[in-house]
């Protein structure tokens, strides 16, 4: 068996069973393992950050790792991007790049380029096999540094002899290490914080905001009082019915500094201190103020439910159920508002939906209108890489199988980088349903000049307007195959949310906002 | 003066007057000191690897650097890949990137990346910029860096209070190095290799094919015999009528070991010594004969021209002009073929076109039916790193000041790796004519597997076809602005094509091969 088949089968044994893959011609003996052996479903993606996006969605709904297939240096560099993205999600990515034959490395053909170098930006655990006798065994390795909790990008380059060489060997799959182990004095500390009668804002990231942890802080602040949030770089919530109507940490660093004024103590759960997105002129890089105590009761690398669970037997806090949010919205009306969208995804969207948010500047007010929503889930681009959005959803709608909706509410500009994701979900004949927030323009950076203290003339309009020409994204879908539709009321949106829930492929609907 | 205004007035003393951006946040002070400065030509990519191909496009043409404006280490990723193939086609390029604010940097908010081990990867020269004070003095370092021959690939890293603080002072435009010494033992050498009566190929790359050098070499190989091919890897080279009728090194390693087999020397100007793009089971890294001697007339770093003139005047190579290539093609009939497709551009094209070729595996054998074309740039995907091909044309024709033709040959799938720079062409109402040829697969991939010995089962074929669905390439460009047609005669094509080349904007033609 060369080494090639021998990745296949390690991968298959070790649970990953879905590849999203824009492969090369250093790929092609790994193309052929695929097609040789059967088990793993293949998505093709047509540049790269849409195959590392769509692995970074496809983890955080399905809780394990796929693996990538990506073409040399430049290949992995095009999903770069996305990596950021998934390192600060915590999703587990078995990330593959194939690349020169090792002893066609020195004759810097090319694509021969700083592949290790490219890695180790994005990636928690790097390892480039040398022998086909190695891949199996590195795969292995490669999917229990990828599924450490809570989650880790883990690149395994292969130089192509390491593929198409005979010796391959498939190696047995290796136990997933616990979480670190829960720290006794973080929770009587916390513990001790809480029964104070100070201000205390419990803060909720990474799978404190997921799973029961919501319950769990929630007993904690009915029994104490402690206010409860969520950090704004949370890439993934449980929202909705049965969930709590958390509010995120604001992005406005002056909103930010506001909101967390009031709190003398903030306990981290996941979370890391609340920091700037940016720094300003004249404006702390911190959010929380200057006297307030940081306590941290679990790292991103422990588990959150466990420490949280302990806090509560600390507590003694009684149970308690997360109160009904009260009737879901009714769609809206008239002209298109953040508001109104927010309402009209509540009163529609199908329950255990998907929502993938790269909705930027136009999005930072849709948490209140949809607490009544059905149980559903909720992304956010951690990262801050634009062009996350519509990959992440792709992939996400593998992960549920194409049982769940996933739903996009999608900035133009963002949109336009990873547009190519359009096209897997139809040929995927995935259930997705884009709303692109057309504004014509980078209305976020619109408002960031403002910040600078002057008004955009017109070299600065032009790069921050996307009009002249305008973004026809009814053209665009049906280029790539997905059926599209225009909304320029908040009636026309709900008419094609509506017929796009009906369908079982994509739709997009490009909203005039 | 704060820094960011220090920047663009170096720049514009330094001679750089286009930028290529993509901004975000930590770039507001940048953008708002263009707005106040005039004499920057500032123009949007909707994805960095548009940004960074334009301005690897605009050097190819202009013969100067242009600067880019990127977004911190993640909009840097997403425009590596082209700043690989700009390192591999010797371009020169004032890559800037905005990043954190230098205090705010440890706090580690989400978009803080390795940046400078990014930038490391593809560039020659890296530096971070650390007070508003030096930020004119790094940017003219940065120019020399760029503009030294033969083009370099010079980053500039700018955190954001190095620009909006006080202190920027301009800087005086540095002196361009010269290129490295040539070497008259060298020219002595090659000298007595061409007297010596052997098989000798003079092998060409870089400046070796372009200005005068092509009138050099056929005196050389007029005068001794010796045959004169343009290396497989040459980024760019002055074809049609006035040049030489050269070959390239076949793409395909038996073909190129059988091409070179004859020759018992090897005589480099500018160019490396000929190796596989990839490796192949049991096939040899080296395409030259192992028996063959490598002569190294000039390296990259050396004056082509100058070695050229000087190896002239060893052997005493009389004048002699190139010939005249024959009468010009006319256009082609009936069904699309590569060879109608060359025969109907050298009929059509305009005097002095810029060809952009991403055609991959349609376009290998376009040069012979071309030679009698007017005389024309043609520019290749240098590092193989596909998703070039639009945005150099793009750049070029910005280079050109919109009074030069610029025909993209363009693959489908490498089409989708950059199709935004379609929207860049719209806006900038550039003469841009793209000519998609639409396969609907990864053509040269399938050639790839068949070498893996089996013919692709349905999984392969799921990741190198292109349809299901197919992809309308009119209707993508008309969603960005750009007017389109289909084409799926010769006559088709060549009507299309004669109409495009009467507008001043830009046009799309979807060949359907």
């Amino acid at each position: 068996m060369n080494g090639a088949k021998s990745l296949v089968l390690t991968l298959l044994d070790s649970g990953v069973d879905t590849c999203f893959a824009n492969p090369g011609t250093s790929e092609m003996h790994f193309v052929a393992a695929l097609d040789q052996t059967p088990g793993m479903h293949c998505v093709l993606g047509l540049q790269e950050n849409v195959v590392t996006g769509m692995a970074d969605g496809y983890y955080r709904i399905a809780r394990k790792p796929a693996c990538t297939l990506l073409h040399c240096g430049p290949g992995l560099a095009n999903g770069l991007a996305n990596l950021h993205n998934a390192r600060r999600a915590h999703s587990g990515i078995v990330n593959l790049v194939g690349d020169q034959a090792t002893y066609h490395r020195p004759f810097d053909a090319p694509l021969t380029a700083d592949t290790d170098g490219l890695a180790r930006t994005v990636s928690a655990w790097v390892r480039t096999s040398t022998h086909a006798c190695d891949v199996g065994r590195d795969a292995a390795a490669a999917v229990q540094a990828a599924s450490s909790y809570p989650g880790r990008v883990a690149t395994l380059i292969l130089p192509s002899d390491t593929c198409w060489n005979e010796g391959g060997t498939v190696a047995q799959p290796l136990p997933v290490p616990a979480p670190a182990p829960m720290d006794p004095a973080a929770v009587e500390n916390a513990a001790r914080v809480l029964r104070s009668g100070k201000n205390v804002l419990i803060l909720l990231s990474g799978h404190g905001v997921l799973g029961n942890s919501q319950a769990l802080a929630w007993r904690i602040g009915r029994a104490t009082g402690a206010a409860i949030e969520a950090d704004f770089m949370a890439s993934h919530l449980a929202r909705g019915r049965g969930h709590m109507q958390l509010q995120r940490v604001p992005y406005n660093t002056d909103q930010a500094i506001k909101a967390l004024s009031r709190f003398e103590h903030i306990i981290l759960v996941n979370a890391k201190a609340p920091v700037g997105f940016f720094a300003y002129p004249g404006k702390p890089s911190t959010q929380y103020p200057p006297t307030a105590q940081l306590h941290v009761l679990s790292r991103p690398d422990q588990d959150a439910q466990l420490a949280l669970g302990a806090l509560v037997d600390a507590l003694g806090a009684p149970e308690s159920a997360i109160p009904d949010p009260g009737p879901r919205p009714i769609a809206a009306k008239g002209a298109p508002t953040p508001e109104g969208l927010a309402q009209t995804l509540a009163a529609l969207m199908p329950e255990h939906s998907i929502v993938s948010d790269e909705s930027i500047s136009y999005g930072r007010g849709f948490y209140p209108q949809t607490h009544a929503a059905p149980d559903h889930d909720w992304l956010h681009l951690a990262g801050g890489a634009i062009g996350g959005g519509l990959p992440v959803a792709t992939g996400a709608a593998i992960a549920a199988g194409g049982k769940r909706r996933v739903i996009s509410l999608q900035a133009d500009g963002s949109a336009m980088y990873s547009v190519q994701s359009l096209w897997t979900q139809a040929r995927e004949k995935l259930p997705c349903t884009t709303i692109i927030l057309n504004n014509g323009k980078y209305n976020i950076l619109i408002g960031e000049y403002a910040n600078v203290g002057a008004k955009p003339g017109a070299t600065a309009m032009k790069m921050l307007d996307l009009g002249d020409p305008d973004l026809n994204w009814v053209k665009i879908a049906n280029g790539m195959g997905v059926e599209a539709a225009r909304a320029s009321t908040m009636e026309e949106l709900a008419t094609l949310m509506a017929h796009s829930f009906r369908q079982d492929g994509p739709f997009l609907i490009e909203l005039m906002v």
